[in-house]
């Protein structure tokens, strides 16, 4: 889709001290996206079932529909959608010949949140059961000083965005700090999908090898989204709750936060740094 | 409930330029709450229905849950909450003798998300019929002044959980700029709804006369739920989307984003503001 959308003009009166000025400002565009899902050779068939609402930036809607379903559990990496047709604010992707849809999911999406994902220590043990990729044995590892260097990356690539402050960012790396892809969404879970959802239809899942930086806080439910993708090592600008912490530990995923162009924390996984 | 549960500490290793140390770093806590009603006098009756789970910082519970049905349109402000019961990540909110509890709006939540909020142009004009509370036709006038002292006031106010980075703030203020409440949250939704509970709590609703102080971006969804408590000033230290600010004129809400200490952006209702 076309990135344009994901901005709007609009006048805006800006005040600084005691000046007034009118000035045309970038707003973010926030708008709803209805997400479903058509498998007709599913038994009993399911067609275009709404599977969410979500509030997000009108921009790379495949990657998203397909990331969000694949994090949620909802459909597998080797389904190959053969279609999906889309509207204005309503996608719809079409399932290949299977049996095992797993609906008792989609019942569980309506029951949580798409900010809370799925909840509580009984729910953490059911996604380590069907997190589908195993992390490999072999280890992973990466200068401090890459690590470092991402944000300058970040800002250079999302400077188009940045004109609106209003945008979170995930962006995936090579483990030695080229960016392979940015996606931006005033939802911080919706720009994770977008990535996640990207990389499955580059079919390049699972990203064992390869960081991923989160332009803002890290939730419980972003570190499940990067365990379902197989990412290894999380870096984010901002801080990380509690449980995003006891995820990353028992995924083993390498948690870094507060990373800065001189510094970070790390809250999981150092022994993944070089120094 | 004890704020001391909004917070653990954590070893976690700091590196700057060349330099590791171990310290023990102040984490924002994130743990689900599982929200339920009872309304054992409604036909039929309600006994126990769970509404909703949330990723939250537990802290303000009671306010969370009460503010969250409230601005989600289940319950209503003048609804006298009997009796809550309460166990460490699930809340029951008891409600009275009432017939007319909508179901339809709990199987409204179950589709969209709380991150979301309702979603659309036909949406917007659904919240607009169903937003009990009509803003007054008195003018409310305040000093640009007020407004550019508001970040601090919240800087100190936020001392205790400046430590983790990692919540986001919901203030009430009079318009004269005094603070009335403030409440956080790894949620900024949670945090606006902790704060709107809290004010039906304290029966101080519509917050016609207050100014909001928002610590993150705006969504819609915040705009929503700002609505639904009567506040006819928003301010944030984020950039509000475009729906938000479509929402705000729609309600004629004043939206100032980018609030510092000597600027803020006035996305709508200038005239409210004395320069």
């Amino acid at each position: 889709m076309d990135k344009q959308q994901a901005i709007i003009i609009k006048s805006i009166l800006k005040h600084h001290s005691i000046i007034n000025d009118e000035i045309d400002d970038h707003i973010a565009v926030e708008e709803p996206l209805e997400i479903s899902i058509t498998a007709l050779r599913c038994v009993p068939p399911v067609t275009n079932k709404n599977i969410s609402i979500t509030m997000r930036t009108p921009c790379d809607d495949v990657a998203l529909a397909i990331g969000f379903l694949y994090t949620e559990g909802i459909i597998r990496y080797d389904d190959t959608m053969t279609h999906s047709s889309e509207t204005d604010n309503q996608i719809t992707i079409e399932l290949p010949d299977r049996a095992d849809l797993d609906l008792s999911k989609i019942e569980r999406h309506f029951y949580t949140s798409s900010s809370c994902g799925v909840c509580g220590k009984s729910s953490i043990e059911a996604i380590w059961t069907q997190c589908p990729i195993e992390m490999p044995a072999e280890a992973l590892s990466v200068h401090s000083h890459i690590i470092k260097n991402i944000p300058t990356t970040l800002s250079q690539s999302q400077s188009v965005f940045q004109q609106t402050g209003g945008l979170h960012a995930a962006a995936l790396y090579t483990i030695d700090g080229n960016i392979i892809d940015i996606k931006e969404d005033v939802g911080r879970h919706n720009a994770l999908d977008k990535l996640i959802g990207a990389a499955i239809l580059r079919k390049t899942l699972p990203l064992h090898n390869n960081l991923l930086l989160l332009s803002g806080r890290v939730s419980f439910e972003l570190v499940q989204k990067s365990a379902m993708a197989g990412i290894r090592i999380i870096t984010a600008i901002g801080a990380p709750s509690s449980l995003a912490i006891q995820l990353a530990e028992e995924f083993d995923i390498t948690l870094i936060g507060f990373l800065g162009r001189e510094r970070f924390n790390v809250y999981h996984g150092a022994e993944r740094i070089i120094f």
